[in-house]
């Protein structure tokens, strides 16, 4: 069976695995912190190390079988250009036009093809995690910020410049959070990992009684999401009142990609899934106060299947659709 | 050359015309106010009788030449259901699970389609009006609530059963005014026309100094978009305050469309738009700020081309493309 090398780039890590064709399995998965401060040049170094290790694993997991590798799918913070295969700008890895799709396949000596980060992860849901055989998928990707993936009929869509799926920005309260993006309200600024943190830290500042300051000794500025489930998880109320606000934003921005898009399936990746039914069931709650009944009633909410791999699963199915036509 | 009748049928009136298989034209255009209280079976018997007229009205236009009409395309108010051709569920008529396209199929003896009126609207738009030729098409209408259709290379996009595009019941302000359809913020409850009016209203309510009330007789009940339009002409201040406020309401829906949509082009039709650049200069800044600047330079934003007949030409499109492929 043929091989695709899938690589998702992140601006901490770098994570590798050479997935089968059929997208059944994803050997030699290899994931390193990314070498950001060295430039571009030394990520690429880095790629092309990683890829080698990946296939290697993998061709000795196969034993005497050769490993038929046709080509490496790159996922990559944006905006990029996926037709020219270029990065154009990636705050988080401080890129400008950087023609990474052609400095990963000179660098491994095999065809390559990129894609944006979030719309790579989402597909990957869609070919073998959460999403499967869904027609109209809606997927975010929680982390530092919130990314978007939209995927109809097996296809990531991209609008008119490759920018579409950027839900993480779109405003929920006119008038609200800033944003880092400069808007005002976006749902990033909210139910992001860091956002959850700092609203969390904003709350004891100003005097909640909480135990979430013992959890990180005291340096508020230790504190992220993952630590304020800890604490609700420990009985933490306010903890708890947190991961209950975070539910009712993202329920909101849910409910705004439910009325537009009428999705089968909206697919939430990330760590902070993590708070699983905390999280999940007041979020559907809010869903159901604000959408269209017959929209919430057709559509599952549902966490990533595919936790830390999504995104190199769909690099690998973006290159088999670009390649052979469909995944 | 074979014709298509269009129908479009609202909560307000019936617009119907005879509509050439190129789009080029449409002859006998005809006007009534729906039939509304009579219920569902009268209103079908008054498209019957607008469809004859209209052919007939066409025909005697084009001389000695026969008339060859195809069929007839509905748009209507939904949820509606495009495959079984029935209309779920329409507030502003009093439907509930009405067969409307086969009806009006058995009354005219023609073949019929069916679409949501919005939906119709949008891709009249797309296919000779505003937005000619883009592969990737938002639009809203923008009249007593705010509908949406979106369109992709030619289609419109329903969703996962037909519901999507209801841009109007986007979140805008999370804890905003209250919507007709029980949610908080919606971008409809600030940016209809009957929201305008009420707005302004509140305004004058609230002691505002204007010169509104003269243009009704110091009716305040009587007070519509159009009459703040009037008022903003004339000169006066808190009328053109009440567009600008539109303005940017209707801006931050934009901006979240082109940060979802990436498109190349956002169509705003409805009588709303005849408050022109005094509406769309100050929608056009509010997008800028707020959406992602490669996006926003990517699309444009521009009043609908077809006033009062874009769903005559979409409901015609949309018979075209469910009977022959495309349109």
């Amino acid at each position: 069976m043929r091989h695709i090398v899938g690589v998702d780039v992140g601006g901490t890590n770098v994570v590798v695995g050479t997935v089968t064709e059929d997208g059944h399995r994803a050997l030699g998965l290899t994931k390193e912190r990314t070498v950001v401060a060295d430039g571009p040049d030394a990520v690429v170094a880095q790629i092309a190390q990683m890829v080698s290790q990946s296939m290697a694993t993998a061709r000795s997991s196969l034993g005497t079988s050769p490993l038929d590798v046709a080509g490496v799918g790159i996922g990559s913070p944006g905006p990029l250009d996926t037709r020219t295969g270029v990065v154009l700008l990636t705050p988080n890895l401080g890129w400008r036009d950087f023609p990474l799709r052609d400095r990963v396949r000179d660098a491994v000596g095999l065809p390559a093809t990129l894609d944006n980060d979030a719309n790579c992860a989402i597909f990957g849901e869609w070919w073998r995690g959460a999403a499967r055989d869904a027609n109209v998928v809606v997927g975010l990707t929680i982390g530092t910020g919130i990314g978007g993936g939209i995927v109809f009929d097996g296809k990531i869509f991209h609008g008119a410049s490759d920018i579409a799926g950027e839900i993480g920005h779109m405003t929920i309260d006119s008038t609200g959070r800033r944003c880092r993006c400069g808007n005002y309200g976006c749902l990033e600024a909210y139910a992001s990992g860091t956002a959850i943190a700092e609203r969390a830290v904003e709350g004891v500042t100003a005097g909640a009684s909480t135990t979430l300051d013992r959890y990180v000794n005291g340096e508020l500025g230790a504190v992220t999401a993952q630590v304020v489930y800890d604490a609700a998880r420990d009985g933490d109320e306010y903890a708890l009142e947190v991961i209950h606000d975070t539910a009712r934003f993202l329920g909101t921005g849910v409910a705004n990609l439910i009325n537009i898009f009428n999705p089968e399936i909206v697919v939430i990746c990330g760590g902070v899934t993590a708070a699983g039914d905390r999280l999940f069931t007041p979020l559907r709650a809010e869903v159901a106060r604000r959408a269209f009944r017959p929209a919430v009633e057709r559509c599952r909410i549902v966490p990533g299947a595919l936790a830390g791999t999504a995104g190199v699963y769909g690099a690998a199915a973006v290159f088999k659709v670009q390649t052979w036509g469909a995944a």
